[in-house]
């Protein structure tokens, strides 16, 4: 995956925290995700397909997945129910949705986004993606973005 | 989600395992899924994105996982490791794209497959979606498909 692809998920992530939720993230440094990864409780995830396809992770604490449901629903909530995981989705939603709009040569269309819970879940892509891992450190608890995109397979045009 | 929109997924699940893998499955009764369900240890998961935005959830017993891969690289697998995780992952997209190719009138496009490990993991679609799940028995172990499928919404096409 071309590392410039990243840029626009980080700004929608960033603006997403800011605007909407009132929290500012912190970037950490970008890596490559190689192998076997651990990354946190709740897991939004979003697929993306058009000149590329691909997948976009947004892996939250619980902690930051109740904060941010929380904000977004204007009422507290200290369990993962269903509020929680459909703000997660929303919030995965809105950052694969702005950023795809930046993409444009990609022509890129959003699915339908699906949440993770788990202690211990891992989410993995095929090994001929590499996808790019953004850890982000919040003052509600840390958070991770994974993107991955690959040229669309002849698989997917059947 | 409309109930004939699950019949493609069905019946290449039922192909794909016969034909590419030896192994005949034995579907059981339909179901929505009302709120949390647990299913098996490995989760292959796949966008699709159109006339209607949806995922594609093939929920796998690691025994299940296992025999798949074997049977796809022909040669014996005894863990989860990266092999097994691209045979979940391809089997998912052979699943999807072999419906989307019957769904015509959704225009729809795969996107790239992602798999979940990990043994008390649950994935969980949006409220206002209201999946279709198919369990399978085979041979190997206990298999589950699950398909959401919804109108796309006006944020998936900033």
């Amino acid at each position: 995956m071309r590392a410039e692809y990243i840029n626009p998920f980080i700004a929608s992530l960033s603006k997403a925290f800011r605007t909407m939720l009132g929290c500012e993230v912190h970037r950490g440094p970008l890596a490559l995700t190689v192998g076997k990864t651990q990354r946190h409780g709740v897991s939004g995830i979003i697929g993306l397909s058009g000149n590329a396809v691909g997948m976009v992770v947004l892996s939250l604490s619980a902690e930051v997945a109740k904060k941010a449901a929380s904000a977004m629903l204007l009422c507290e909530t200290d369990e993962i129910d269903a509020d929680v995981i459909d703000a997660v989705g929303e919030l995965t939603n809105m950052v694969a949705g702005a950023a795809k709009a930046e993409l444009v040569g990609l022509n890129l269309m959003v699915g339908l986004p699906s949440v993770v819970t788990g202690a211990n879940h891992v989410v993995r892509f095929p090994s001929n993606v590499t996808p790019i891992c953004v850890p982000f450190t919040t003052e509600w608890g840390d958070l991770a973005l994974e993107v991955g995109l690959a040229p669309t397979p002849a698989a997917a045009t059947i």
